[in-house]
Protein backbone atom coordinates (compact mmCIF):
# COMPACT_ATOMS: atom_id res chain seq x y z
CA UNK A 1 0.00 0.00 0.00
CA UNK A 2 1.41 3.26 -0.97
CA UNK A 3 2.13 6.42 1.50
CA UNK A 4 -0.16 8.64 1.17
CA UNK A 5 0.37 12.30 0.91
CA UNK A 6 -2.67 13.46 3.30
CA UNK A 7 -1.78 13.98 7.26
CA UNK A 8 -4.76 12.03 8.66
CA UNK A 9 -5.73 12.94 12.68
CA UNK A 10 -8.14 10.74 14.53
CA UNK A 11 -9.82 11.84 17.96
CA UNK A 12 -12.15 9.35 19.69
CA UNK A 13 -11.14 5.76 19.12
CA UNK A 14 -14.18 3.80 20.65
CA UNK A 15 -16.25 0.98 19.44
CA UNK A 16 -16.47 2.63 15.66
CA UNK A 17 -13.58 4.87 15.98
CA UNK A 18 -10.86 2.63 16.67
CA UNK A 19 -11.79 0.37 13.18
CA UNK A 20 -12.54 3.03 11.52
CA UNK A 21 -8.85 4.84 12.10
CA UNK A 22 -7.22 1.37 11.64
CA UNK A 23 -8.72 1.17 8.12
CA UNK A 24 -6.99 4.56 7.45
CA UNK A 25 -3.75 3.28 8.83
CA UNK A 26 -4.51 0.17 6.18
CA UNK A 27 -5.15 2.84 3.48
CA UNK A 28 -1.76 4.14 3.87
CA UNK A 29 -2.73 7.41 5.08
CA UNK A 30 0.27 8.86 8.14
CA UNK A 31 -2.44 8.95 10.99
CA UNK A 32 -1.84 11.49 13.92
CA UNK A 33 -3.92 9.80 17.12
CA UNK A 34 -5.46 11.07 20.07
CA UNK A 35 -8.27 9.61 22.62
CA UNK A 36 -9.36 10.66 25.98
CA UNK A 37 -8.26 7.34 27.37
CA UNK A 38 -4.49 6.47 26.44
CA UNK A 39 -5.14 2.81 26.38
CA UNK A 40 -6.52 2.78 22.90
CA UNK A 41 -4.20 5.53 21.40
CA UNK A 42 -1.39 3.04 22.56
CA UNK A 43 -2.93 0.30 20.72
CA UNK A 44 -3.07 2.33 17.51
CA UNK A 45 0.30 3.37 17.65
CA UNK A 46 1.73 -0.32 17.42
CA UNK A 47 -0.16 0.05 14.42
CA UNK A 48 1.97 2.85 13.10
CA UNK A 49 0.00 6.10 14.09
CA UNK A 50 1.47 8.78 15.83
CA UNK A 51 0.19 9.59 19.40
CA UNK A 52 -0.71 12.99 20.47
CA UNK A 53 -1.62 14.34 23.65
CA UNK A 54 -4.83 16.86 23.12
CA UNK A 55 -6.92 17.74 19.88
CA UNK A 56 -5.15 20.55 19.55
CA UNK A 57 -1.74 19.07 19.17
CA UNK A 58 -3.58 17.10 16.46
CA UNK A 59 -4.99 20.00 14.75
CA UNK A 60 -1.58 21.06 14.45
CA UNK A 61 0.41 17.90 13.04
CA UNK A 62 -2.82 16.89 10.41
CA UNK A 63 -4.12 18.11 7.63
CA UNK A 64 -7.72 16.25 7.81
CA UNK A 65 -9.07 16.12 11.51
CA UNK A 66 -11.51 13.42 11.84
CA UNK A 67 -13.60 13.23 15.43
CA UNK A 68 -15.55 10.20 16.46
CA UNK A 69 -17.22 11.34 19.52
CA UNK A 70 -20.14 10.30 21.91
CA UNK A 71 -22.81 13.58 21.61
CA UNK A 72 -22.60 17.39 20.74
CA UNK A 73 -20.89 18.54 23.74
CA UNK A 74 -18.26 16.44 22.96
CA UNK A 75 -17.64 17.87 19.97
CA UNK A 76 -18.07 21.35 20.75
CA UNK A 77 -15.54 20.54 23.48
CA UNK A 78 -12.81 19.05 21.38
CA UNK A 79 -13.61 21.25 18.69
CA UNK A 80 -13.62 24.80 20.47
CA UNK A 81 -12.70 24.06 23.89
CA UNK A 82 -9.55 24.13 25.79
CA UNK A 83 -7.18 22.63 24.07
CA UNK A 84 -9.07 22.25 21.11
CA UNK A 85 -8.97 22.00 17.70
CA UNK A 86 -9.04 25.41 17.08
CA UNK A 87 -6.21 25.80 19.00
CA UNK A 88 -4.26 24.03 16.38
CA UNK A 89 -5.74 25.24 13.51
CA UNK A 90 -4.80 27.44 10.77
CA UNK A 91 -6.26 28.39 7.49
CA UNK A 92 -7.17 25.02 4.92
CA UNK A 93 -7.41 23.01 7.53
CA UNK A 94 -10.62 20.07 7.39
CA UNK A 95 -12.33 18.99 10.19
CA UNK A 96 -14.85 15.75 9.82
CA UNK A 97 -17.02 15.17 12.10
CA UNK A 98 -17.97 11.65 11.96
CA UNK A 99 -19.91 11.55 15.69
CA UNK A 100 -23.64 11.70 15.66
CA UNK A 101 -24.54 14.71 16.60
CA UNK A 102 -27.43 17.68 16.60
CA UNK A 103 -27.74 19.25 13.37
CA UNK A 104 -28.02 22.57 14.86
CA UNK A 105 -25.09 21.98 16.39
CA UNK A 106 -22.85 20.60 13.87
CA UNK A 107 -24.23 23.71 11.57
CA UNK A 108 -23.18 25.70 15.00
CA UNK A 109 -19.49 24.35 15.26
CA UNK A 110 -18.88 24.77 11.42
CA UNK A 111 -19.25 28.31 11.53
CA UNK A 112 -17.08 28.87 14.61
CA UNK A 113 -14.56 26.78 12.49
CA UNK A 114 -15.12 28.65 9.72
CA UNK A 115 -14.65 31.62 11.01
CA UNK A 116 -11.01 30.54 11.80
CA UNK A 117 -10.77 29.47 8.15
CA UNK A 118 -11.28 25.79 9.16
CA UNK A 119 -13.57 24.00 6.78
CA UNK A 120 -16.29 21.14 8.24
CA UNK A 121 -17.64 18.14 6.67
CA UNK A 122 -20.46 16.69 8.94
CA UNK A 123 -20.02 12.87 7.80
CA UNK A 124 -22.04 10.48 10.38
CA UNK A 125 -21.80 6.70 9.60
CA UNK A 126 -24.13 4.31 9.80
CA UNK A 127 -23.48 -0.04 9.51
CA UNK A 128 -22.38 -0.62 13.30
CA UNK A 129 -18.89 -1.57 14.59
CA UNK A 130 -19.03 -4.19 12.21
CA UNK A 131 -19.66 -2.22 8.91
CA UNK A 132 -16.69 -0.04 11.27
CA UNK A 133 -14.13 -2.97 11.01
CA UNK A 134 -15.06 -3.92 7.38
CA UNK A 135 -15.08 -0.45 6.61
CA UNK A 136 -18.65 -0.53 4.60
CA UNK A 137 -20.13 2.27 6.12
CA UNK A 138 -22.60 4.11 4.98
CA UNK A 139 -21.71 7.94 5.54
CA UNK A 140 -23.82 10.70 4.77
CA UNK A 141 -22.21 13.65 4.62
CA UNK A 142 -23.10 17.74 4.75
CA UNK A 143 -20.51 20.72 3.99
CA UNK A 144 -18.96 22.46 0.54
CA UNK A 145 -19.32 20.11 -2.29
CA UNK A 146 -15.04 21.17 -3.14
CA UNK A 147 -14.49 19.91 0.17
CA UNK A 148 -16.28 16.97 0.23
CA UNK A 149 -14.44 16.07 -3.09
CA UNK A 150 -11.20 16.59 -1.60
CA UNK A 151 -12.20 14.40 1.41
CA UNK A 152 -13.46 11.39 -0.79
CA UNK A 153 -10.59 8.92 -0.55
CA UNK A 154 -9.93 9.25 2.89
CA UNK A 155 -13.87 8.61 3.63
CA UNK A 156 -13.65 5.92 0.82
CA UNK A 157 -11.04 3.88 3.14
CA UNK A 158 -13.64 3.77 6.08
CA UNK A 159 -16.90 3.55 4.17
CA UNK A 160 -18.65 1.92 0.93
CA UNK A 161 -21.32 4.26 0.25
CA UNK A 162 -20.57 8.31 0.62
CA UNK A 163 -23.30 10.20 -0.51
CA UNK A 164 -23.03 14.17 -0.38
CA UNK A 165 -26.59 15.16 1.18
CA UNK A 166 -26.06 19.09 1.02
CA UNK A 167 -25.17 22.12 3.25
CA UNK A 168 -23.64 21.42 6.60
CA UNK A 169 -25.69 20.10 9.37
CA UNK A 170 -27.74 18.21 6.32
CA UNK A 171 -25.06 14.89 6.84
CA UNK A 172 -26.26 14.79 10.63
CA UNK A 173 -30.17 15.64 9.50
CA UNK A 174 -29.61 12.38 7.32
CA UNK A 175 -28.17 10.28 10.14
CA UNK A 176 -31.18 11.01 12.36
CA UNK A 177 -33.35 9.92 9.20
CA UNK A 178 -31.13 6.87 9.02
CA UNK A 179 -31.63 6.08 13.13
CA UNK A 180 -35.98 6.23 12.65
CA UNK A 181 -35.84 3.46 9.79
CA UNK A 182 -33.26 1.69 12.12
CA UNK A 183 -35.23 1.69 15.06
CA UNK A 184 -38.74 1.28 13.51
CA UNK A 185 -37.14 -1.85 11.83
CA UNK A 186 -35.85 -2.93 14.86
CA UNK A 187 -38.94 -2.80 16.38
CA UNK A 188 -40.50 -5.37 13.48
CA UNK A 189 -37.98 -7.39 13.95
CA UNK A 190 -38.74 -7.94 17.72
CA UNK A 191 -42.49 -8.05 17.10
CA UNK A 192 -42.20 -10.24 14.34
CA UNK A 193 -40.16 -13.10 16.41
CA UNK A 194 -41.82 -12.45 20.08
CA UNK A 195 -44.98 -13.37 17.46
CA UNK A 196 -43.18 -16.17 16.11
CA UNK A 197 -42.10 -17.52 19.74
CA UNK A 198 -45.31 -16.84 20.91
CA UNK A 199 -46.77 -19.50 18.18
CA UNK A 200 -44.74 -21.60 18.71
CA UNK A 201 -42.44 -21.40 15.46
CA UNK A 202 -38.90 -22.07 14.87
CA UNK A 203 -37.59 -19.02 14.95
CA UNK A 204 -34.65 -19.78 12.92
CA UNK A 205 -37.13 -20.97 9.90
CA UNK A 206 -39.13 -17.61 10.44
CA UNK A 207 -36.32 -15.76 9.98
CA UNK A 208 -34.98 -17.29 6.97
CA UNK A 209 -38.32 -16.80 4.80
CA UNK A 210 -39.28 -13.48 6.82
CA UNK A 211 -35.50 -12.49 5.37
CA UNK A 212 -36.45 -13.48 1.67
CA UNK A 213 -39.53 -11.45 0.83
CA UNK A 214 -40.75 -7.73 1.43
CA UNK A 215 -40.26 -8.02 5.45
CA UNK A 216 -36.59 -8.07 4.91
CA UNK A 217 -33.99 -5.48 6.55
CA UNK A 218 -30.58 -4.95 7.74
CA UNK A 219 -31.76 -5.50 11.20
CA UNK A 220 -33.50 -8.86 10.48
CA UNK A 221 -30.33 -10.19 8.80
CA UNK A 222 -28.35 -9.10 11.64
CA UNK A 223 -29.76 -8.70 14.73
CA UNK A 224 -32.86 -11.62 14.11
CA UNK A 225 -30.77 -14.45 14.84
CA UNK A 226 -29.05 -12.34 18.32
CA UNK A 227 -32.36 -12.16 19.08
CA UNK A 228 -33.52 -15.42 18.46
CA UNK A 229 -30.21 -16.62 20.37
CA UNK A 230 -30.98 -14.53 23.18
CA UNK A 231 -27.81 -13.21 22.66
CA UNK A 232 -27.42 -9.50 23.99
CA UNK A 233 -24.11 -8.06 23.75
CA UNK A 234 -23.47 -4.72 22.47
CA UNK A 235 -22.64 -4.31 19.36
CA UNK A 236 -24.46 -0.91 19.73
CA UNK A 237 -25.54 0.05 22.85
CA UNK A 238 -29.07 1.19 24.14
CA UNK A 239 -27.46 4.07 25.72
CA UNK A 240 -26.43 5.32 22.79
CA UNK A 241 -29.29 4.27 20.59
CA UNK A 242 -31.46 6.69 23.57
CA UNK A 243 -28.63 9.28 22.84
CA UNK A 244 -29.26 8.96 18.96
CA UNK A 245 -32.95 9.12 19.70
CA UNK A 246 -33.08 12.21 21.65
CA UNK A 247 -31.23 13.80 18.96
CA UNK A 248 -33.87 12.93 16.23
CA UNK A 249 -37.00 13.61 18.98
CA UNK A 250 -35.44 17.05 19.92
CA UNK A 251 -34.98 18.22 15.85
CA UNK A 252 -38.20 16.95 15.33
CA UNK A 253 -39.50 19.35 18.20
CA UNK A 254 -38.09 22.08 16.86
CA UNK A 255 -39.84 21.67 13.98
CA UNK A 256 -43.34 20.65 15.42
CA UNK A 257 -42.98 17.04 13.67
CA UNK A 258 -45.08 14.08 15.24
CA UNK A 259 -43.10 11.07 14.84
CA UNK A 260 -45.50 8.07 16.58
CA UNK A 261 -43.66 4.95 15.87
CA UNK A 262 -39.94 6.47 16.24
CA UNK A 263 -41.44 8.25 20.13
CA UNK A 264 -42.65 4.23 20.40
CA UNK A 265 -39.08 2.90 19.80
CA UNK A 266 -37.74 5.83 22.04
CA UNK A 267 -40.54 4.42 24.86
CA UNK A 268 -39.47 0.16 24.71
CA UNK A 269 -35.59 1.41 25.20
CA UNK A 270 -36.64 3.45 28.05
CA UNK A 271 -38.25 0.36 29.54
CA UNK A 272 -34.87 -1.52 29.39
CA UNK A 273 -33.46 1.69 30.89
CA UNK A 274 -35.93 1.34 33.69
CA UNK A 275 -34.58 -2.32 34.37
CA UNK A 276 -31.36 -1.15 34.36
CA UNK A 277 -30.44 -2.90 31.30
CA UNK A 278 -28.92 0.17 29.32
CA UNK A 279 -25.97 -1.20 28.57
CA UNK A 280 -27.16 -4.44 26.28
CA UNK A 281 -27.00 -4.30 22.71
CA UNK A 282 -30.23 -2.38 20.77
CA UNK A 283 -31.20 -5.89 19.62
CA UNK A 284 -32.56 -6.38 23.50
CA UNK A 285 -35.64 -4.80 22.32
CA UNK A 286 -36.91 -8.03 21.97
CA UNK A 287 -36.91 -7.82 26.10
CA UNK A 288 -39.35 -4.70 26.14
CA UNK A 289 -41.90 -6.16 23.88
CA UNK A 290 -41.40 -9.59 25.65
CA UNK A 291 -42.00 -7.76 29.25
CA UNK A 292 -45.09 -6.25 27.94
CA UNK A 293 -46.27 -9.77 27.29
CA UNK A 294 -45.67 -11.22 30.56
CA UNK A 295 -43.02 -13.32 28.42
CA UNK A 296 -39.67 -12.22 29.70
CA UNK A 297 -38.37 -14.91 31.18
CA UNK A 298 -35.61 -17.18 29.17
CA UNK A 299 -37.11 -19.57 26.51
CA UNK B 1 -39.20 -26.59 -21.47
CA UNK B 2 -40.09 -30.40 -20.67
CA UNK B 3 -43.74 -30.62 -20.02
CA UNK B 4 -44.19 -31.59 -16.71
CA UNK B 5 -46.34 -34.69 -15.44
CA UNK B 6 -48.07 -33.63 -12.94
CA UNK B 7 -51.29 -31.58 -13.54
CA UNK B 8 -51.60 -28.62 -11.56
CA UNK B 9 -55.18 -26.29 -10.55
CA UNK B 10 -54.95 -22.68 -10.14
CA UNK B 11 -58.17 -20.74 -8.15
CA UNK B 12 -57.51 -17.31 -8.15
CA UNK B 13 -56.15 -15.16 -10.99
CA UNK B 14 -55.79 -11.86 -8.68
CA UNK B 15 -52.54 -9.29 -9.01
CA UNK B 16 -50.75 -11.92 -7.68
CA UNK B 17 -52.26 -14.94 -8.46
CA UNK B 18 -52.32 -14.75 -12.27
CA UNK B 19 -48.12 -13.85 -12.45
CA UNK B 20 -47.98 -17.36 -9.99
CA UNK B 21 -50.14 -18.99 -12.59
CA UNK B 22 -48.52 -17.84 -15.33
CA UNK B 23 -45.17 -18.73 -14.39
CA UNK B 24 -46.28 -22.55 -13.68
CA UNK B 25 -47.46 -22.35 -17.39
CA UNK B 26 -43.52 -21.58 -18.02
CA UNK B 27 -42.15 -23.60 -16.19
CA UNK B 28 -44.22 -26.32 -18.44
CA UNK B 29 -46.75 -27.71 -15.75
CA UNK B 30 -50.03 -28.05 -17.52
CA UNK B 31 -52.47 -26.17 -16.29
CA UNK B 32 -56.12 -26.03 -15.29
CA UNK B 33 -57.73 -22.47 -14.34
CA UNK B 34 -60.55 -21.34 -12.32
CA UNK B 35 -61.40 -17.54 -11.17
CA UNK B 36 -64.74 -15.87 -10.11
CA UNK B 37 -64.88 -13.62 -12.65
CA UNK B 38 -64.48 -15.16 -16.76
CA UNK B 39 -61.79 -12.26 -18.12
CA UNK B 40 -58.55 -13.35 -16.10
CA UNK B 41 -59.39 -17.45 -17.05
CA UNK B 42 -59.63 -16.49 -20.62
CA UNK B 43 -56.10 -14.68 -20.49
CA UNK B 44 -54.41 -17.85 -18.96
CA UNK B 45 -56.59 -19.87 -21.49
CA UNK B 46 -54.50 -17.95 -24.67
CA UNK B 47 -51.11 -18.85 -22.38
CA UNK B 48 -52.04 -22.42 -22.59
CA UNK B 49 -53.80 -23.09 -19.58
CA UNK B 50 -57.12 -24.68 -19.66
CA UNK B 51 -60.29 -23.19 -18.13
CA UNK B 52 -62.47 -24.66 -15.34
CA UNK B 53 -66.14 -23.41 -14.12
CA UNK B 54 -65.64 -24.21 -11.00
CA UNK B 55 -62.93 -25.11 -8.45
CA UNK B 56 -64.77 -28.92 -8.56
CA UNK B 57 -64.14 -28.75 -11.78
CA UNK B 58 -60.32 -27.98 -11.43
CA UNK B 59 -60.03 -30.54 -8.20
CA UNK B 60 -61.72 -33.27 -10.65
CA UNK B 61 -58.60 -32.74 -13.12
CA UNK B 62 -55.73 -31.92 -11.22
CA UNK B 63 -53.52 -33.81 -8.93
CA UNK B 64 -52.55 -30.34 -7.38
CA UNK B 65 -54.89 -27.69 -6.65
CA UNK B 66 -53.11 -24.28 -5.30
CA UNK B 67 -55.81 -21.46 -4.08
CA UNK B 68 -54.80 -17.64 -4.09
CA UNK B 69 -57.93 -16.03 -2.66
CA UNK B 70 -58.42 -12.88 -0.28
CA UNK B 71 -59.50 -14.15 3.17
CA UNK B 72 -59.95 -16.98 5.40
CA UNK B 73 -64.37 -17.10 4.06
CA UNK B 74 -62.83 -17.33 0.29
CA UNK B 75 -61.11 -19.97 0.97
CA UNK B 76 -63.44 -21.78 3.10
CA UNK B 77 -66.17 -21.62 0.33
CA UNK B 78 -63.81 -22.58 -2.31
CA UNK B 79 -61.96 -25.67 -0.44
CA UNK B 80 -65.74 -26.96 1.03
CA UNK B 81 -68.58 -24.96 -0.18
CA UNK B 82 -70.83 -25.98 -2.80
CA UNK B 83 -68.85 -26.72 -6.16
CA UNK B 84 -66.04 -26.52 -4.23
CA UNK B 85 -62.76 -28.48 -4.17
CA UNK B 86 -64.30 -31.31 -1.99
CA UNK B 87 -66.62 -32.42 -4.55
CA UNK B 88 -64.17 -32.82 -6.77
CA UNK B 89 -61.34 -34.35 -4.43
CA UNK B 90 -60.22 -38.08 -4.43
CA UNK B 91 -58.03 -39.84 -2.50
CA UNK B 92 -54.34 -38.29 -2.50
CA UNK B 93 -54.98 -34.80 -4.15
CA UNK B 94 -52.83 -31.94 -2.59
CA UNK B 95 -54.40 -28.63 -2.38
CA UNK B 96 -51.85 -25.80 -1.68
CA UNK B 97 -53.35 -22.50 -0.08
CA UNK B 98 -51.26 -19.79 -0.42
CA UNK B 99 -53.28 -17.10 0.54
CA UNK B 100 -53.00 -15.48 3.54
CA UNK B 101 -55.41 -16.48 6.30
CA UNK B 102 -55.93 -17.40 9.71
CA UNK B 103 -53.75 -20.14 10.79
CA UNK B 104 -56.55 -21.18 12.72
CA UNK B 105 -58.78 -21.64 9.98
CA UNK B 106 -56.22 -23.07 8.07
CA UNK B 107 -56.01 -25.72 10.35
CA UNK B 108 -59.33 -26.23 10.59
CA UNK B 109 -59.71 -26.36 6.53
CA UNK B 110 -56.63 -28.79 6.53
CA UNK B 111 -58.51 -31.35 8.81
CA UNK B 112 -61.80 -31.38 6.85
CA UNK B 113 -59.99 -31.91 3.76
CA UNK B 114 -57.84 -34.46 5.27
CA UNK B 115 -61.29 -36.41 6.57
CA UNK B 116 -61.42 -36.93 2.60
CA UNK B 117 -58.30 -38.25 1.87
CA UNK B 118 -56.54 -34.60 0.83
CA UNK B 119 -53.51 -33.25 1.81
CA UNK B 120 -53.53 -29.53 2.27
CA UNK B 121 -50.52 -27.25 2.79
CA UNK B 122 -50.82 -23.47 3.76
CA UNK B 123 -48.05 -21.86 1.38
CA UNK B 124 -48.59 -17.93 1.74
CA UNK B 125 -45.46 -15.77 0.05
CA UNK B 126 -44.14 -12.65 0.50
CA UNK B 127 -42.71 -10.30 -2.48
CA UNK B 128 -45.63 -8.48 -3.67
CA UNK B 129 -47.08 -8.56 -7.43
CA UNK B 130 -43.17 -7.84 -8.58
CA UNK B 131 -42.17 -11.07 -6.48
CA UNK B 132 -45.13 -12.90 -8.13
CA UNK B 133 -44.20 -11.69 -11.57
CA UNK B 134 -40.06 -11.93 -11.14
CA UNK B 135 -41.11 -15.63 -9.69
CA UNK B 136 -38.66 -14.62 -6.90
CA UNK B 137 -41.47 -14.69 -3.57
CA UNK B 138 -40.45 -16.05 -0.38
CA UNK B 139 -43.04 -18.85 0.09
CA UNK B 140 -43.71 -20.12 4.05
CA UNK B 141 -45.47 -23.42 4.46
CA UNK B 142 -46.97 -25.39 6.80
CA UNK B 143 -48.17 -29.06 6.45
CA UNK B 144 -46.81 -32.46 5.78
CA UNK B 145 -42.99 -32.67 5.16
CA UNK B 146 -43.87 -35.23 2.89
CA UNK B 147 -46.13 -33.24 0.76
CA UNK B 148 -43.85 -30.35 1.08
CA UNK B 149 -41.34 -32.05 -0.54
CA UNK B 150 -43.20 -33.47 -3.33
CA UNK B 151 -44.68 -30.11 -3.74
CA UNK B 152 -41.40 -28.42 -3.97
CA UNK B 153 -40.54 -27.94 -7.50
CA UNK B 154 -44.28 -26.80 -8.28
CA UNK B 155 -43.36 -23.81 -5.00
CA UNK B 156 -39.90 -23.18 -7.12
CA UNK B 157 -41.50 -22.44 -10.46
CA UNK B 158 -43.22 -19.48 -8.41
CA UNK B 159 -40.56 -18.44 -5.54
CA UNK B 160 -37.18 -18.14 -4.89
CA UNK B 161 -36.69 -19.13 -0.76
CA UNK B 162 -39.51 -22.19 -0.33
CA UNK B 163 -39.44 -22.47 3.81
CA UNK B 164 -41.11 -25.28 5.47
CA UNK B 165 -42.25 -23.72 8.92
CA UNK B 166 -43.80 -26.87 10.40
CA UNK B 167 -47.22 -28.32 10.36
CA UNK B 168 -50.35 -27.21 8.88
CA UNK B 169 -51.25 -23.52 9.99
CA UNK B 170 -47.68 -22.83 10.51
CA UNK B 171 -46.99 -21.06 6.96
CA UNK B 172 -50.31 -18.94 7.49
CA UNK B 173 -48.54 -18.15 10.88
CA UNK B 174 -45.10 -17.36 9.73
CA UNK B 175 -46.53 -15.20 7.18
CA UNK B 176 -48.49 -13.05 9.63
CA UNK B 177 -45.21 -12.77 11.08
CA UNK B 178 -43.62 -11.83 7.99
CA UNK B 179 -46.88 -8.76 8.09
CA UNK B 180 -45.69 -7.56 11.08
CA UNK B 181 -41.85 -7.03 9.65
CA UNK B 182 -43.44 -5.28 6.70
CA UNK B 183 -45.91 -3.26 8.16
CA UNK B 184 -43.21 -1.45 11.01
CA UNK B 185 -40.39 -1.13 7.91
CA UNK B 186 -42.84 0.49 6.01
CA UNK B 187 -43.46 3.19 9.00
CA UNK B 188 -39.77 3.44 9.44
CA UNK B 189 -39.53 4.60 5.46
CA UNK B 190 -42.38 6.91 6.14
CA UNK B 191 -41.12 8.62 9.39
CA UNK B 192 -37.73 9.40 7.88
CA UNK B 193 -38.83 10.33 4.29
CA UNK B 194 -41.65 12.55 6.42
CA UNK B 195 -38.28 13.91 8.55
CA UNK B 196 -35.80 14.23 5.79
CA UNK B 197 -38.31 16.12 3.96
CA UNK B 198 -39.39 18.90 6.44
CA UNK B 199 -35.80 19.37 7.22
CA UNK B 200 -35.41 20.30 3.50
CA UNK B 201 -33.15 17.04 2.50
CA UNK B 202 -32.86 15.52 -1.05
CA UNK B 203 -35.05 12.63 -0.24
CA UNK B 204 -33.33 10.69 -3.23
CA UNK B 205 -29.60 11.30 -1.60
CA UNK B 206 -31.48 10.32 1.96
CA UNK B 207 -32.56 7.22 0.51
CA UNK B 208 -29.29 6.48 -1.09
CA UNK B 209 -27.53 6.72 1.99
CA UNK B 210 -30.17 5.11 4.10
CA UNK B 211 -30.27 2.03 1.75
CA UNK B 212 -26.39 1.60 2.16
CA UNK B 213 -26.48 0.93 6.11
CA UNK B 214 -28.28 -0.28 8.92
CA UNK B 215 -31.84 1.16 7.97
CA UNK B 216 -31.80 -0.81 4.73
CA UNK B 217 -34.89 -2.94 4.28
CA UNK B 218 -36.74 -4.05 1.06
CA UNK B 219 -39.94 -1.60 2.05
CA UNK B 220 -36.71 1.20 1.57
CA UNK B 221 -35.60 -0.06 -1.49
CA UNK B 222 -38.86 -0.65 -3.16
CA UNK B 223 -41.78 1.49 -1.49
CA UNK B 224 -39.23 4.62 -0.74
CA UNK B 225 -38.58 5.67 -3.77
CA UNK B 226 -42.36 5.37 -4.62
CA UNK B 227 -42.97 7.39 -1.72
CA UNK B 228 -40.40 10.33 -2.38
CA UNK B 229 -42.72 10.48 -5.63
CA UNK B 230 -45.50 10.45 -4.33
CA UNK B 231 -46.76 7.56 -6.21
CA UNK B 232 -49.15 6.00 -4.37
CA UNK B 233 -50.41 3.20 -6.93
CA UNK B 234 -50.85 0.01 -5.86
CA UNK B 235 -48.94 -2.29 -5.71
CA UNK B 236 -50.33 -3.72 -2.71
CA UNK B 237 -53.66 -2.07 -1.66
CA UNK B 238 -54.39 -0.57 1.91
CA UNK B 239 -57.35 -2.39 2.21
CA UNK B 240 -55.70 -6.26 2.69
CA UNK B 241 -52.97 -4.64 4.18
CA UNK B 242 -55.72 -4.00 6.70
CA UNK B 243 -57.22 -7.62 6.09
CA UNK B 244 -53.47 -8.93 7.13
CA UNK B 245 -53.23 -6.76 9.92
CA UNK B 246 -56.75 -7.97 11.39
CA UNK B 247 -55.51 -11.80 11.28
CA UNK B 248 -52.34 -10.70 12.86
CA UNK B 249 -54.26 -8.75 15.54
CA UNK B 250 -56.58 -11.59 15.88
CA UNK B 251 -54.16 -14.00 16.34
CA UNK B 252 -52.53 -12.32 18.74
CA UNK B 253 -55.30 -11.51 20.77
CA UNK B 254 -56.23 -15.36 20.77
CA UNK B 255 -52.65 -15.38 22.83
CA UNK B 256 -53.16 -12.09 24.63
CA UNK B 257 -49.93 -10.97 23.09
CA UNK B 258 -49.79 -6.91 22.78
CA UNK B 259 -48.07 -5.80 19.72
CA UNK B 260 -47.78 -1.65 20.01
CA UNK B 261 -45.88 -1.23 16.74
CA UNK B 262 -48.09 -3.36 14.85
CA UNK B 263 -51.11 -1.69 16.28
CA UNK B 264 -49.71 1.50 15.82
CA UNK B 265 -49.34 0.60 11.55
CA UNK B 266 -52.51 -1.02 11.96
CA UNK B 267 -54.40 2.84 13.04
CA UNK B 268 -51.98 4.94 10.66
CA UNK B 269 -53.58 2.66 7.75
CA UNK B 270 -57.17 3.10 9.34
CA UNK B 271 -56.66 6.94 9.14
CA UNK B 272 -56.16 6.28 5.49
CA UNK B 273 -59.09 4.58 5.40
CA UNK B 274 -61.17 7.58 7.01
CA UNK B 275 -59.79 9.33 4.29
CA UNK B 276 -61.11 7.25 1.67
CA UNK B 277 -57.97 5.93 0.87
CA UNK B 278 -58.00 2.19 0.92
CA UNK B 279 -57.32 1.32 -2.98
CA UNK B 280 -53.97 3.49 -2.44
CA UNK B 281 -50.99 1.02 -2.45
CA UNK B 282 -48.85 0.39 1.02
CA UNK B 283 -46.51 2.94 0.35
CA UNK B 284 -49.17 5.71 1.04
CA UNK B 285 -48.91 5.65 4.87
CA UNK B 286 -46.56 8.63 4.40
CA UNK B 287 -49.94 10.39 4.20
CA UNK B 288 -51.55 9.30 7.00
CA UNK B 289 -47.73 10.36 9.15
CA UNK B 290 -48.11 13.64 7.24
CA UNK B 291 -51.56 14.12 7.82
CA UNK B 292 -50.53 14.09 11.45
CA UNK B 293 -48.18 16.66 11.04
CA UNK B 294 -50.37 19.24 8.74
CA UNK B 295 -47.83 18.04 5.99
CA UNK B 296 -50.66 16.71 3.97
CA UNK B 297 -50.61 19.10 1.38
CA UNK B 298 -47.93 17.43 -2.18
CA UNK B 299 -44.85 19.51 -2.42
Amino acid sequence: MPQRDVNVGFIGLGHMGKPMARNLLQAGYPLVAHNRSRAAVDDLAREGAQPAASAREVAERADVVITMLPDSPDVELVALGPGGIVEGAREGLVVIDMSTILPRASRDIAARLGDQGVVMLDAPVSGGPQGAQAGTLAIMVGGPRDAFDRCLPILEAMGRKIVHIGGNGQGAMAKLCNQVACVLNLVGVAETLVLARRAGLDLGRVLEAVGAGAGSSWMLANQGPKMAARDFAPGFFIRLQQKDLRLVMAAAEEMNLPLLGTALAQQLFRALEAGGEAELGTQAIIKAVERLAALDRPI
